[in-house]
């Protein structure tokens, strides 16, 4: 946690240390080809999910820009959004503060053979709340003393439960942050919070190894994974994933189409109706 | 709607057809290329929403396999999920199916700023649940006698609604059911009722302009675009989106990022705790 | 009204009407008397909805102390709590005041065989919303003209629905309103809001005349009754209801208590437990 | 639990002890004039809540015909509804069925300020399910080991809890059955179940006793009430509740009502409006 200070500190040695974390790592090509067998298998696990009737959560944590969006998309793209829900939370509503702080986030529990990816969870407490000072320094020390007694009752009953924190050295964090506040299409991303938040890396970093501390359980274990290349980190969260989930195979179900007997049909519309010329860049 | 019944409907010709319907139209690289500057528009447009608080609902509607899921990401890919929902509705449990039709469908209407983005809606009375009898003839009758009031209500109040049929011929549909088959990634896409709803291809489009006449009203209209080259369709529904949402210039709010003053930190650990082993392919 | 402004005015002639308006009417004993059978035929018709799937929504307004809490609890104290639903929603979030005014109520209306009987309803915008100044002229004729359209739809889905007004001259809420001061069990039912709304009586009237006029529809009829006296206004109300609703007699389900074969057992328990002693006043 | 098989236990003793269990105790007047200070206190409380933002959470348990309706309502009769929640809960769904069991009962926790009454709770795994099999006994099991943790991290967060186990004897829970099926106005109360729980006395009587063995605990006590009388029962109940709520003093808020400075007005309607004739009995 030492932080050198260096003469060259001025800035200069700062800009070329996040030019060259924003140099791209993985390829895009052989990152998808890498994926796809993988999402093969969460189709499989999925399938097995159904057939058992099993409940799977995967909570995944880290700083800002650290690629749990991503994360969560590479496991849910080819999956039945009606079997696997993606839950990002927004802030809470006065309603919901003065609540048992778990309160908002039970309802999205899954129920047999669905699968619940929390973008963020309730260790929000743990993390941006303690350390913006969204939530009292005894808010977040009865959250940590709770978590796992929270998480023992639901592995308890069944849920099986992964915990990710992914990592970003701030370098990378830097560039994806200057990446955002240039892309138009990721604009959205940035609030006003972060650029107090990336003054806060240090404090992020204690407030996460004491999040480690207190919640890395026997029963619900954290799992680190590197995100400083996103597409390496996506591969190796569901590699993780996909071999510490207990699925056994289970056969599709048989659909046969039998060929149509007749010459395939084409649209045809009422009076006064058809499709709009089509938009040809 | 008349089916041609020639000497060779012994299966071939169909086949010839369901082979060249499977046929890719536009390419992916030329697609993502004119889809960019779009989603840089959706953004805009979704910070005018929040601006105004203005609601958006988009209705996509269509046959099996006709791309409703698809149009649904190209619009929601780039934007915030907290404002921008996809709503997938599943089957409607004992109780739901009891009450008031709509009553289901109203509590994911948009509140201020916010897009909601029905991937499958209220019609399915007008269309699976008509044609594979899921409800009477007079509840379907009901339905279309009551959705003109149900939007005008909604519009009405404010709220922007676009109402799209995502039309496919069905050689095309064959081809793409043929796909969900052997692509263990899409292959939850399927089910038995897509076996006999395949069979219903002319049931499907005579349900379809029953809705199209009676629910194409001025305050809501009906666009229809021809999905038979899936980028194409997503394009067109795009721009026309795009071009009739009335959006007026929203500036970003400035963010203003102070280069960092010391040299970047890196992840560090408290004891016991470390990244796993990436998995490189 | 016409305000007869008359030289006695000083605060007497207020005081001795409000006096006279606070005397008892009907006896507790009658009116017990009278509401039993009446409750008998509330409890045929609760299993006449039960039976045949039928919904029934009760709509009670009218001006602070009118006295729909006490109607409310008329109705539903013998029936069975997870049948008849009594909907008291407070106050709007700032979310739920962005999004469709009908939406927040819409969760609330039954389902099969049940019963919602709204304590104040979708009508607070046509009433303290609109004479208080928490919605502008606009919404609340955007509303008026809403009304009969969202009503329609429910009662043309096959929803039984009754509106009731419940009429209270000044001098009567006046009285009320000193014992909700006084009572320290009705203490809660008073507010700064009510000091403000008892100066607008006439503008209530004048709201409650505009509603009737836009939403007193052959589908939907109102019917006011007289609730001065509060116990001949709830027996007003109830046996209206009774008279108008459908009903058919539907026989009990059959229920055989067999003698118990042995001495009846009284409670035991382990070691350490006992119940606590009786509070005998 | 040992039960006498004595000669006379042909029916007559058993009649003759279920006739006296019958008879009244407390008379009404008497209890009316003891329960009304309980309820200003409650009142109290209420406020105090209110003002600390302190939530309160009561669970009423205890055999069919206990006595856990009438003691709910002793509490909340004269309190606001929208401060207090009286959560009697139906069956639940499939789909809640295969969650996590507390998953159902946590939305209806207390937000600040708030009073959540449970009528039959989440201890119905350790009741009605188990001795009636709707669950396993591993399922029953595991519940009786996770109520202590779940009910301390609601008291850990500064939740108020009571539980409350309301006592009666067979004969006396016999009478009410009784009552029950010859009342119009109860008999909503009965179902097949009843039939067979009343056969059930003595395994209710054991699975309450393992039940108040694993989940009596110092964070969360049971206290059990003799309902024999139910007038007393819930004085009894009431009393201490109220003693035992660490109320403090909150003044009412001020409110004060000028005279009216005019004749009082009368309800005046427009034209084709009156209130309905009066149902004088």
């Amino acid at each position: 946690m030492t932080r050198k200070k260096t003469a060259s500190s001025d800035g200069q040695a700062v800009r070329k240390q996040v030019r060259k974390a924003a140099k791209p790592g993985m390829g895009k090509a052989a990152y998808l080809e890498a994926l796809k067998p993988m999402q093969e298998r969460l189709n499989d696990a999925a399938r097995w999910l159904a057939h058992t009737g099993r409940r799977l959560v995967v909570v995944l944590e880290g700083r800002d820009t650290a690629g749990k969006g991503g994360a969560a998309y590479a496991i849910s793209e080819t999956l039945n959004p009606r079997q696997c829900d993606v839950v990002a939370l927004g802030r809470p509503s006065d309603r919901e503060r003065s609540q048992w702080y778990f309160q908002r986030y039970v309802p999205h529990l899954p129920a047999a053979g669905e699968i619940a990816i929390f973008d963020r969870s309730w260790y929000n407490r743990a993390g941006v709340e303690r350390v913006m000072g969204f939530c009292s320094e005894q808010e977040a020390k009865v959250f940590l003393r709770q978590v796992p007694d929270f998480e023992r009752l639901l592995v308890d009953d069944g849920i099986l439960l992964f915990k990710y924190w992914l990592c970003v050295d701030q370098a990378q964090q830097e560039a994806r942050f200057a990446d955002r506040l240039t892309d138009p299409l990721k604009r959205w991303k940035l609030s006003q919070i972060d650029v107090q938040a990336r003054e806060r890396y240090a404090e992020y970093t204690r407030a996460r190894n004491d999040m480690l501390k207190a919640t890395d359980t026997p029963h619900a274990p954290w799992t680190l994974v590197d995100f400083n290349d996103q597409r390496i980190g996506r591969l190796t969260l569901v590699n993780h994933l996909l071999s510490h989930l207990p699925i056994e195979p289970v056969p599709q179900t048989d659909i046969v189409f039998a060929p149509l007997r007749e010459t395939p049909l084409k649209e045809s519309y009422g009076r006064g109706h058809a499709p709009i010329e089509a938009h040809r860049p």
